[in-house]
Order: structure tokens, then C-alpha cells, then sequence
């Protein structure tokens, strides 16, 4: 983690950067770019001066604000790094500060509710608006989390909305390129279901899992016992319970419906299992091993 | 991986060891006493020539008998390492070829039913058998996946039953000491429930996650955006089928159990996100994480 930037940097496409919300995910964001020399200036803002002070004197940023308005004066580039729950209170307090020619991005696990939230926020939907998940994390969490190679081969989903100007969405995307991303364009609804599929499912099952056990009595034995498995298993029950929360919120629906195919199928499983089907359970285990090992370990994945 | 003894080995107290069912967990075993020198002979038994030919061209044993009879004789201690579902028949084969003082143990990850498949195929329950279970695996398995270290550091847990004999325990508990694992006790039934939470549930939960995705429609798309939680989350989806199967026939009741039990807790967390309670979301994914924080990130866990 450094102040200065790489020797030979390529030459700064944003002049000011302004970061609402210093943690794992926008202090990486930063970090990243500074390092690539992509940010002449880098703005933290949040409520947390505590926090914000860590940021600077970790060299994540280079300055910051208190007052929301402030932080986005004369800032090219806006990223609301904030939980989802907070981005409509957020985007209150920018009302008439944000500058016509800001583009305004964010770094939401959902888009529906977070496009919903600038809208009513803002009271309309900018051009310069581009949301934008970048799927990357660690189970830690706070900007002494965060990494400058966080995102280097990870997927960035954007989800440009029709009112999206197009140089907009390239400004984001450029962005998350230097980051060392790969990104994806996506509509909003179809983000959220492929999202409730292969994140929020898994990790809901990972703290219900948790809790679940932690209810059995003889907790310390039944923890003691864990193997490796168990441990990978629920590594993501120690993700950011605020973020899980706000998820969870905003994503209602798309999750609930994955619950009840879930639910359904391990039904399923419980009565071939009831049932000592011995045929019928290798071949779901076979197909679902070569399904992992197909998907899961290619080297591009 | 050596075929010669460390340079200073501890006396050999193993005079002949008989491994039948040269795999990971089997193939671990020998490799890691091998290199202690624990044993002067290592021999193999097995179904598939093909494979102990493998295990013997790796330095895992020294020679193979594909008659179970033959590997067994001379053997002061004898590894049942096959799946599960077959120790039953093993033991048939081995019925009247067993020597009264040979110690006969097991690694299975279910205890009731190894105790009634070898009461069942030897006729009876010899003083010299204690079942043991090695909380260690990868998701690989074979000879091939064989690592001395596999056990370092790991939970044997040892259900010695009323016949068994305190010094064929002794000597069971000193080699998976040996191999470098921490042995423990525990009554049979103890550890079936015990690992259907902490093992099997988890297992079959990583499983049904990835069969459910599976049957989602876009499967390339949906798995392609699988995060890294994911992956973690649903890597012992690739064990072994087999291994699976076998225990899920052998742990039934056990297994079912935990399923309702985390069956109900995930449609009472259903209900949570239903209701919109974000305090109620909060504080459970407070409670599960510091819980998992708590009992898995020790040093010594």
C-alpha cells in the first residue's frame, strides 16, 4: 500500500474521485486506482470520522468530508460505497449538490432497490447514474480490509438503466477495467435473480447453518468437531451482518423464491435418503460433483 | 513422498499393517506412518488391481493381495478403509482368516452402523476391534490424493466398545498419534449425531445448493457469476459420490434429524426476510457470526 503513484502511471482519467462510504469495497476501489495512477484526487466521505481518519492515514485516501456536499464538489466521478440501505438517504442529502456532468456510480450486491432508492433520493434518475456490482469480497470487512487487488480478475456487473448516458456507463467501465476487472453489462432484474442464485442463497444457508448448530445444546462440542468442510462452508457467515441485512431488504422476493426451490429440494434429498435410495443418491452426488468441478475449477471461472 | 524411513525413526511398532481399500484416507494413513517408520511392512488390499499397483509404484504400500485373506495374514494391525457400505462384506471375506490378536479398526465417518456391519459379517464383535473415524479429507480422493500430512493436526475420534480391548485402543490411539492427529472418545451414537450436524448436513447442504443451481435453466450463466463464497461454500460438493451415498444409507436417522432441524430455521429465516424485521435479520447474522468467528478462526481448532 503506497501514497505515491506507480512510477509510470497512465495518465489520470479522473480528476477527483469522490468515495461515499470507506470500507472493504471502496477503500480496495481506491487503493487500486491509486495505484495505477488512474485518480489525480481521491474524496472519502461518511459519518464516521474515526473511520475516515484510518482511510487518509492508511494513504487510501487523500482527503475528506463530513458534509456529503462537500465531498462530491467538483468530483468527476461519484461512488456511493455505502450499504444499500443507506444509498436513499445518501442520495437525499445530494439533492441539488450534484453536478450535471457527475458520473454517479455504486457498488450495490442488488439494483432494482438501489436504482429505486437514487430515484427517489434524487427525485429523478441522473444520465450520469450507472449501477454497478463489482462481485468480489472478503469475510472481513472495514477499510483495514481493504486491498488494491481486490477485484484484479473478478467480475464487474454493470446494469446501465435507459436513461443511462453511454459515456457514462464507458467511464464506469474504464474504471473497473483499471481496477483489473472484468465487466459485464446486465439488465436490472435478471442481475438480482442470477444474484439471489449464487450469492445470497449460499450465504444464507451458511448463517443459517451457524445458528442452527449454535441452537443444538453442546455448542462448544458440536463447534469442536468441525472439519475443514464446515469451515469453508461457512466462511461467508462471517461477512458484514449490515450489508446482509440491507440484502436481504432490498432483494425480498428473488431470494425468497430461491428458498423455496432450495426448500423443495432438499426435501427431495431428505426423502430418497428416507426412502435408502442408494442408486438414485449417488447420482445426485455424481451430477452435482461434476457440475462443481466443471464450473468451478476452470482457471477462467 | 519417500519410500525410505526418516533418517532416525521411532522404533517400528507396527510389525505388518493391512490397509484394505488403498484411497486418500487409507493411502494418508500409510504414507504418514511410512514416513515415521512406524510400520516394517505396509500392505494393501483391494478390488481394483489397476489401483494397488498405483499405490504400490507411489511408495504407499509395499506390496498388494487382491485375496483378502492373504493381505490380512501375519498383520498385527488391520485399516479398514473402504467406503463404508462395503465393510460389511470385507468382514465376511474375512471371516476365519482374522488372527485372535490382530487389532481391527476402521475410518469411517458413521460409527453405529461399521459396528453392526462388522458384528454382522465377522458373526461377532473380536476384542481387537475399535472403531475410529479420522475427521480429515479432501475433495479429491484416491491413492493419488494421498499426503502423508493429511492427518497433522487433525480429530481421530475413537468409539471403543465394551468388547474392545484396552490395549488394542492403546494401540490404535498411538498410531493416528503417530500420524500426528489428536484422539479422542466418544460413545458411537455421540459421534453419529455429532458429525450428522458438523459433517453430513453441511455436506449435503453444499450439495442440494449445487444440484439446485444446476437445474436453475442458464446453468453456464448462473455459475459463472459464483463468487468466491460460493466456491468455498460448495467445494465439498466434489467429495466422493460414493463415500456420500454411504453414509447418508448408514446415518439415516441421524441425518434426517438435522435436516428438519435446519429445514425449520431456514423457513423461520424465510419468515424474517418476508416481514421486512431488519432488526431481527441484524441480530441474527450477528449471532452467527460471531459464533463462527468465535469457534472457527482459533489457532487451535
Amino acid at each position: 500500500m503506497s501514497q505515491t503513484p506507480a512510477p509510470s502511471p497512465a495518465p489520470a482519467a479522473i480528476n477527483r474521485l469522490a468515495i461515499i462510504g470507506v470500507g472493504l469495497i471502496g477503500g480496495s476501489l481506491a487503493l487500486s486506482l491509486r495505484q495505477a495512477g488512474y485518480c489525480r484526487e481521491i474524496v472519502g466521505a461518511g459519518r464516521d470520522r474515526a473511520s475516515l481518519q484510518q482511510a487518509q492515514s492508511l494513504g487510501v485516501i487523500d482527503r475528506f468530508e463530513l458534509d456529503i456536499c462537500a465531498a462530491v464538489h467538483g468530483a468527476d466521478m461519484i461512488v456511493l460505497a455505502t450499504p444499500v440501505g443507506a444509498i436513499e438517504s445518501v442520495c437525499r442529502a445530494l439533492r441539488g449538490c450534484l453536478a450535471e456532468s457527475a458520473v454517479l456510480t455504486d457498488v450495490g450486491s442488488v439494483k432494482a432497490s438501489v436504482v429505486d432508492a437514487v430515484r427517489i433520493g434524487l427525485g429523478h434518475l441522473p444520465a450520469g447514474f450507472v449501477p454497478a456490482h463489482p462481485i468480489a469480497g472478503r469475510e472481513r470487512s472495514g477499510v483495514e480490509a481493504a486491498t488494491a487487488d481486490l477485484y484484479e480478475g473478478r467480475r464487474v456487473i454493470l446494469t446501465p438503466l435507459p436513461e443511462s448516458d453511454p459515456q457514462a456507463c464507458q467511464a464506469v467501465r474504464r474504471m473497473w477495467e483499471v481496477a483489473g476487472a472484468r465487466v459485464e453489462d446486465m439488465p436490472v432484474d435478471h442481475h438480482d435473480e442470477v444474484l439471489a442464485a449464487t450469492s445470497h442463497l449460499p450465504h444464507l444457508l451458511a448463517y443459517t447453518l451457524v445458528s442452527s448448530l449454535s441452537r443444538l445444546g453442546e455448542q462448544e462440542e458440536i463447534f469442536r468437531y468441525a472439519a475443514g468442510g464446515f469451515r469453508d462452508f461457512t466462511r461467508i457467515a462471517s461477512s458484514d451482518p449490515v450489508m446482509w441485512r440491507d440484502i436481504c431488504l432490498h432483494n425480498k422476493e428473488a431470494i425468497l423464491g430461491m428458498f423455496k426451490h432450495f426448500a423443495r429440494d432438499l426435501e427431495l434429498l431428505g426423502e430418497v435418503i428416507d426412502a435408502g435410495d442408494g442408486d438414485r443418491l449417488l447420482s445426485i452426488f455424481q451430477r452435482a460433483k461434476q457440475t462443481r468441478d466443471r464450473f468451478c475449477e476452470r482457471p477462467d471461472s
